[in-house]
């Protein structure tokens, strides 16, 4: 039975998430039961979602339990099996958590799923091919449905989702503008994720001069945009958005910590005829085979690049996750665990 | 000719709109050409879009011309044509504007619409079988998409829009609960329009507070929104939302007058992945005759009673208007122009 480090979710933050709340704790992995697998994780996953379950809150997640294993994206290899479906070797995605090791139930539907790392790097299933790829293609597809020509922007533009809807975008025929923070990560959002412009947002200081700067981007207005910050962002493209323009809106990362951000100019989805909705991917499990098809297709092919920001070690997983909410990964956050 | 008293807008609101920014000019009805009607008005119909057009300001609906007729809808009667289609004593139907006669290019595609007063009062025609009835029905049934069971809201909901909303909720099965200014507007909407519950807002300062009534009233929450005024009371229905909630924006009239409201906590548009679509009627003529069939039969069958604030004469469509906008009207506001 191998050492198993896992992180644990061991108080709430009362406004920002501070280090404190996680606590490393050292087990053994239990022996297996029949249908059992047992995998060693390669990748985790951190992603901005898990904030919100920290909170004791009602939201669209149940809230992590204290004293359990943090929950979250892995990607690995199956070392030990009581399973016929699952060999030693087999590459697999799940919800392994926030440790070394799981112990997976590879009957249960959806809990585990074996994947072909021929063309696509083990960790893209953790990002461009796994849950934010399909974030993107969801919000893209369903919500905005866009049309050729037409203009699409997206807030934190490197990050796995924005990085995925820009290919998703392109590949359209849309004018597609990102938002992200630095002129580091603006630079490489044009040079190599495909987007026409990308703004620095940390360059302006209120919600007029970000609308401004959207403007001179998008001479013919947006139509669609892909919210995953909130606050001072979405006041500002809001100004910008076209009749009949449609918001899918997927996170509000600048909100998780603190007060409310509220939304300055409501009566805009008024004049402007907008449709805003808000989604959670997981709920859409209809739409994950085709959105997987393009996405690996996209990486498999060269056209979606997407970065990735790897912390060593699951000890480095809860600075890397306050990192990812502060916008200091530079793409796709993951640890790496073996 | 007859003498034909109109009202002009002169100058533009710089905040709140002011009986200084109309004007009544008297003229005479020119001679008819060929295609021609002219109609004697018998209502002209007050609603809240008329303050949106008063700016100069970028809107879903052009801004009314200075020195120029106030637009606006019309019933009336047709008393001298060159047009074979229509007849003097025709009840007609148009947008004849702020004044006691029009001249009609009767011609030209949906200018003017015979209505048939048999079963249905013709100044219902601007109310409950007319645009204010469209529009709630566009609301509900294309953008809510009620379903038989759900809870459905309605703010303003003794107004022309608001009273046609309760009777075409309640025949499609849904609990339907209005928000209303005062004791006499509630108990109406109760007794008459078939509200199942109508909550006074003016007993709440805050938005807690109206929602902690809202959610004394909507015991299984509320799936269906359709908002009219913004403001604080959007803010409270917000917060009793249920997962995958639709709200209808049709108007924000709190907002109207002055600085723009804040909507304070956008993030439950995510985390209840609720729609939020705005829209206006005139921009989907393909549902009226749909719609107004079924306006129609509802009015006809005494199913639906709107009641109607009649101010007497032209001279007093300025403070009729201005009073809409602050609540003070009671039903469909109209002026009887004959």
């Amino acid at each position: 039975m191998p050492t198993n480090q896992q992180i644990h979710l061991v108080s709430r933050p009362s406004g920002e998430a501070l280090a404190s709340n996680f606590k490393l704790i050292v087990s053994e992995t239990p022996a297996l039961q029949d249908g059992q697998v047992l995998v060693r994780h390669h990748f985790l996953s951190l992603d901005p979602y898990m904030r919100g379950r920290m909170n004791d809150a009602k939201s669209y997640t149940a809230p992590q339990a204290l004293n359990e294993v943090m929950g979250g994206g892995t990607v690995g290899e199956v070392v030990e099996s009581r399973n016929p479906k699952f060999a030693v070797g087999d590459k697999v995605v799940g919800m392994g958590g926030w440790q070394q090791y799981s112990v997976v139930d590879a009957n249960q539907l959806g809990a585990l799923r074996k994947v072909d790392t021929t063309l696509i790097p083990l960790s893209a299933y953790l990002g461009a091919v796994g849950m934010p790829g399909v974030t993107a293609w969801y919000g893209l597809v369903k919500i905005i449905e866009p049309k050729a020509g037409e203009t699409m922007v997206v807030s934190a533009a490197t990050g796995a989702v924005g990085s995925a809807f820009a290919a998703l975008s392109k590949a359209r025929g849309c004018r597609t503008v990102g938002i992200a923070g630095g002129p580091e990560k603006c630079r490489y959002a044009v040079d190599e994720l495909g987007f026409d412009v990308c703004i620095d947002y940390k360059l302006h200081h209120d919600a007029a001069s970000l609308s401004k700067a959207l403007k001179d981007a998008c001479p013919d207005g947006v139509d669609g945009y892909f919210e995953n910050v909130g606050g001072m962002v979405l006041d500002a493209v809001l100004l910008c958005m076209n009749a009949f323009g449609r918001i899918a809106v997927c996170g509000m990362i600048a909100g998780y910590d603190g007060a409310p951000l509220p939304l300055s100019h409501p009566a805009l989805i008024l004049t402007n005829r907008l449709k805003v909705q808000g989604f959670i991917v997981s709920e859409h499990m209809e739409v994950w085979p085709e959105a997987l098809k393009e996405l690996g297709t996209l990486v498999a092919t060269g056209k979606l690049k997407p970065r990735e920001s790897i912390a060593q070690g699951l000890e480095a997983a809860p600075e890397a996750f306050l990192g990812l909410l502060k916008g200091k990964n530079f793409g796709k956050q993951l640890v790496k665990l073996a």
